[in-house]
């Protein structure tokens, strides 16, 4: 497909999950003990749980989620710049932190909570507000009890590679 | 002194700068190559340069600024919540990203630019809406002529840790 | 193939890369300007510049080598631990550090050189004396005009992960 | 006091602990859980428990260890080399892990345990064969219940920089 092509369907696809998501709020943590991470992904996706702040502050949304891997979808705009003259770098470092925390809670089961304790990020190349949407892509490396460890990048839809990131998140009984 | 009057004094200051600060926007390549950074950061804080574009969309603002530190002061919000119930770790990153990359820039002379290329950041305890103003602090590690490297941390009015960073900037010719 | 079959395998490639090395030693910056990246360890490789100290310190060796992804095996010893009865870490981020640098070095054309100027290291579980040979496998994310940035992982025969790393190189002409 | 007064006292210090350390090896569960960080390092340091392998295979030892804060001692060598001609970044890796470790370990009380999930170095400049001895010098920065992380760095006797590394480590009951 073009980067044209994708494009177009990247918003689409933008376009069908906002009309689902609910308005802004938290969970309890009665709602979030009684679900696997995957069933709190589909509550947020489909309304039934309200949508996120931070992703209607810097407007992204969450596009994908399965086991182990969890995409966000959001646009650079000007209003997101540092006084350089591109994106600021926290902007990425959101999608980022968003899509690796949730790669990470999404093999999560019922009771198991978790937090993130470091956050490593890499800039590649400068988001621009004529830059369109970008995904950010977050993978699970690993696992464990305790601990869970995640990788993720940030790309165009010419496939075109802006932030790489890992991060090391604390599992816990909830 | 009491947290409660750093708080007051905090806020004292953060509104008095604001009063100054200019509307935002970005500069052109010709005004950053003629200014120090030290320069750079006095003209943003006397609004002769505009304020910082991200530094609105998530309400904080620089506060302090010398050669190899500069401090940025903003207060944490609803808005900025993860669906868990705390702030959004982007938050915080932006943040530190901004006063490591500042604590960098504010070493170098007139015609030279830098990059982050990379920033981590360990998350100590959440960010809450009722923290109230924090201040993230980035001094200067080490500034080489190609390589600079800073180390920050967000604090609250009581000299709470909120979370610690580091960054590797690059440095070269405008 | 089994793990054992695997290891087999492993310890013969080993033996008959180790019979070809040369002895250890640096190379000089003539040598290293006149050869890409995959030349130089080609020459190593095949013994015709030397083998390299810290991999006689450690006793690790490189395995394989291609454009953008090289790998070196080792074989954790009891002369390796913490006090604390496993491997130290620093045997894990040598091996990593080592791969990663090497997988940039090997996207170099002749005349440029690089340095490492970050390391990242997830530990995920111990390496232990009888964990066996494990190979550290290093590729690279983004290798750009000035920066080139690797992710690495070590896992034993079995396919097992035992760390996971990512690095910031600098890349500058010789 | 100038460089060369200092070398000689670090080098003094360093004899003198040297004369004390037991014949390397590692202790069991049981001795580490009878003791806080801080009595581990004493034993260690005045030899009833046995000093630590890789510093053997390294060539390094702890010289200073207080609540927060634990220094080792090193003597870069042509033995521990790239092939690039300045000692491996594995090396640095190895005395800030130990350093970085170290400083959480001594904070933690008799029963409590640590591992490292991740760590990172930056590397500011090289070491080489006549830099003469360096301290990797450790210090907490969080200490919490279940996370604590420091930061450390490497220097010589003139106080240039090598190094600056931080870790993140997992603390659980033994």
């Amino acid at each position: 497909m073009s980067s044209e092509a994708i494009r177009a369907q990247w918003l689409a696809e933008e376009a069908e999950i906002r009309a689902r998501l609910g308005a802004p709020g938290v969970v309890t943590l009665e709602q979030l003990r009684a679900l696997t991470g995957l069933e709190f992904f589909e509550r947020i996706g489909n309304g039934e749980l309200p949508s996120v702040p931070i992703g209607v502050a810097l407007d992204f949304i969450p596009v994908e989620w399965k086991k182990g891997r969890v995409v966000f979808q959001g646009t650079p705009k000007k209003a997101y710049y540092n006084p350089l003259g591109s994106v600021h770098g926290g902007y990425a470092a959101t999608l980022l932190d968003s899509c690796l925390g949730c790669a990470v809670h999404s093999t999560l089961p019922k009771g198991a909570g978790y937090t993130t304790v470091e956050l490593k990020v890499n800039y590649i190349r400068p988001l621009m507000a004529d830059t369109g949407p970008v995904r950010a892509e977050g993978k699970v490396v690993s696992a464990g009890r305790k601990i869970g460890i995640a990788e993720g990048r940030i790309h165009d839809t010419a496939g075109k590679l802006y932030a790489f990131a890992t991060t090391t998140c604390l599992i816990f009984p909830l």
